[in-house]
């Protein structure tokens, strides 16, 4: 069914490059640290687990580890954990997942060596070039849905921004129902409280054309569940665990853990408390449910030790996702990681830490890099220029990934000889068989000469995105949705908005 | 006395951070091809130089290779290299060499796996922020050497830019004056004809303190040779080669193979053109002094199909770099390749292309990266801005290199048992005890919030890197230089002036 479905791809790709929409990454993943070295990071975690414990406060969650054999405290509301209940359950987690999209872009591999570039997610502000940096709205999470949905290196999506007009009971209704009518990509949900859960599964099922049955069976979107880091699960974040694995959704545990603040300022000390807050939240959900699917997620970071700033795309971030790499590896799971940057407007520091990300985060052999499209100021802000730019840079990769082909034809020897001591190529017969798809081309860099951008007003990168994002909204085609489908959408929602919506966790 | 002079290294270096001076690069290097295809290229370039050949304009450098059993045609000037000659010439070439520089610098290790990085070398325009885009003058390359001097994270100098303003015949020797008093690095010099060269290497050994002897066995300076793509070597150029290996002098062997224009379209047959052309002048150097230092030089990019614009920091880049490096290593030669962009604004462009490069040239296992600092417009302008952008990201990268340690202090499980579940880490004695070097501390990046760094002028990255270099013109102290090599400098440039300066080869 899959296979069909995708022979019927109508998705519109930039001129003139061919399809992102299965990347693959053929280069090995670096290793940062030996094997050794990984055991060691790797056995502090569990002692972390046996000795310190998770607070957990959510009664639900601290009953299903105690009924498996962890150990409660119900005064602390810490639970310690044994290595081989944590071991036995993570054991159980898939390798892979794939992920049900809609008819345009098909579906979406998670696992192996396959690539995947989602949205930003989260921030509460938007900007761009016309409208400066103000307070997100449903409208500007509408218009980044569309640009998600128009580039097809963009594999998921990610509440791309946090729409503050919209009341907080019915809030998840809207970003449900943008994600799903705007674009028919992989849809992320937050774990708020089990109603706006339940709320955007059904929508999603509805959307997908399956049955209760069917839906847990087939993943078709997926939540981030964020540790309160140091070693505790709250209340939303340990029912959207529970909820997740219950529905056979995509759960992806990603402790935030900023080194020097919410994690040791050592980097190896980070690394094991991230793992271990990981390898918490992984057993809940095998203990929920044998063969849940989940990531393993990472976002060790480190603070600017002068003002207490978090900061991104730093060095020591791409030596921490490159261990995070190998951690994951470790336990046989696909991984995510992040695209992100510190900076506060569109310029060289924003690429350059982003570029930092990328690097870590593809090499070190990530399955998912959320944030990759959008993000700004430390997840703060998201910006429609960066959009495109982040685009150009996910498309730049996914043409690394394109082998290159040795051959006789491609070594070139006759046109090398045609050709002779200080001609040039332009004209011969092997340029121009193969010219038109021989190189990237790209979305927004200019490569004229100075006196050919001058001329044409002097733009630069972040002002020529605010045109290509702009261009695409006006161009933007909607992905089809049955129209028995939109009724049945249409009219939960109506239902549930006259309910009064969802109640949320504290 | 390498060991002597590293003890009274009194360089300055950025606060905060520890010297950047001798870099190594722990990563096994990229491989973009297999060993088959690694030969299958080399193959071609073999056969390219036996069949088809080099068109070499220099008629001492045909006599040479005609010497030793290369076949050469008069009437063409071509030189066609049987590969046993080839191979047998480049097997003596040395797998390292080590750059002589002044008190402050010390020496610069040229292979195994260390990474140097350099200025740009060539512009005829500079720009910054106040002054614009506008040709160069001798005062701009005075003060982009002052810079070059500043930051220990740049090994090598590079002609930063094309004085304009001084006349031709005595330009080499104001642009030696100028790197070899205001600072102590390793000098570039250009290969423009026989007198300015031997010039240039006179001034080097006199401030390096050398007698005549010494400096024949002392490499202090190098010269960048491009052949002129596809397949010939002209005048200035040959000489070039033949003057460096004489005077024992480096010798970077670097083909500017722009794919589709100058070279084949396809990767694997600019690579094997660009391969041809090295071998034959690393040849050619090998011909006139067995074990003459050189470098394999890669310069393989692509040309935007549509204008015949010249492209950097592609992905075809970062793949021709990966591929370059494999082919270095087939030979046992140190590698040298660049940081690029394309970009004319110091802007998110110019730090994604810059980036893109770095990534190639470090991860594919360079030794040397030219152009690193200060490259805008492929080529066209140094910008001030770019500088200090760039010695970030290379600083960034000096600090990747840095390993992590993994032990029983740094995995930080008694830190984490103390701060506990839903603490901090910012008072804990681990964190005390560690965080003043714990991170990166950057030149130029701003992780303030968005309130912190509006109210102080909302500058970008490109107006902050202006504040800085303007900063550390005005903190530059120059190298020591002894009175008595002082004057026998300035005495040596003097008669030169008189006698008219060097004529340069057409």
């Amino acid at each position: 069914m899959a296979k069909r479905r995708s022979e019927r791809v109508t998705q519109r790709v930039t001129p003139g490059v061919t399809s992102y929409r299965q990347l693959r990454n053929p280069y090995p993943p670096m290793a940062q640290f030996s094997e050794d070295q990984i055991e060691a990071i790797h056995q502090t975690s569990l002692r972390v687990l046996e000795e310190v414990g998770m607070r957990v406060l959510f009664p639900e969650a601290r009953a299903i580890y105690q009924a498996a054999g962890g150990v409660v405290d119900p005064e602390t509301m810490i639970v310690r954990l044994d290595r081989g209940l944590v071991m036995e359950a993570v054991a159980q987690a898939p390798a892979s997942v794939t992920l049900r999209g809609g008819e345009v872009t098909g579906d979406v591999f998670i696992g192996e060596n396959s690539v995947n570039f989602g949205m930003v997610a989260g921030p509460p502000h938007v900007s761009d070039l016309e409208r400066g940096r103000r307070p997100a709205t449903l409208a500007d999470f509408e218009d980044l849905v569309r640009l998600s949905h128009t580039y097809d290196v963009i594999h998921m999506q990610g509440s791309a921004t946090e729409p503050l007009d919209v009341p907080v009971p019915v809030r998840h209704l809207a970003m449900t129902y943008a994600q799903t009518t705007l674009s028919d990509k992989p849809v992320h949900v937050y774990s708020r409280g089990k109603e706006p859960v339940a709320d955007s599964h059904e929508m999603v099922r509805i959307v997908r054309g399956l049955t209760a049955e069917e839906f847990v069976g087939t993943p078709c979107c997926f939540t981030v569940i964020n540790s309160n880091s140091p070693l505790q699960l709250d209340v939303p974040m340990s029912r959207g665990i529970i909820d997740f694995a219950r529905a056979g959704q995509l759960m992806i545990m990603t402790p935030f853990t900023l080194a020097g603040a919410m994690a040791p300022v050592s980097l190896a000390g980070a690394l094991a408390q991230q793992n271990a807050e990981a390898l918490a939240g992984l057993t809940l959900s095998q203990l929920v449910k044998t063969g849940a699917p989940v990531m393993y997620g990472a976002f060790t970071s480190n603070v600017d030790m002068k003002s207490g700033s978090p900061a991104f795309g730093t060095p020591e971030y791409v030596k921490a996702a490159w261990g995070s790499g190998q951690l994951a590896r470790r336990y046989g799971l696909p991984w995510r990681s992040s695209s992100t940057n510190a900076c506060t407007v569109v310029d060289a520091q924003a690429a350059y830490e982003s570029q930092m990300s990328l690097w870590g985060a593809i090499l070190g052999g990530a399955n998912y890099l959320m944030h990759a499209i959008g993000w700004m100021e430390g997840g703060l802000t998201a910006s429609f220029e960066k959009v495109i730019i982040d685009v150009e840079m996910c498309q730049m990769f996914a043409e690394l990934f394109r082998p290159v082909v040795v051959d006789e034809a491609e070594l070139a020897f006759e046109a090398i000889r045609e050709v002779g001591p200080a001609g040039h190529f332009f004209g011969v017969v092997h340029t121009l068989e193969r010219y038109e798809r021989a190189f990237y081309s790209p979305l927004v860099s200019d490569w004229r000469n100075y006196g050919a951008w001058a001329e044409d007003g002097a733009l630069n990168a972040a002002q020529r995105a605010h045109l290509i994002w702009k261009k695409a909204l006006t161009d933007y085609v909607p992905p089809p949705l049955a129209d028995d489908r939109r009724a049945e959408l249409d009219a939960f929602v109506a239902r549930r908005r006259a309910e009064g919506g969802g109640a949320i966790d504290d």
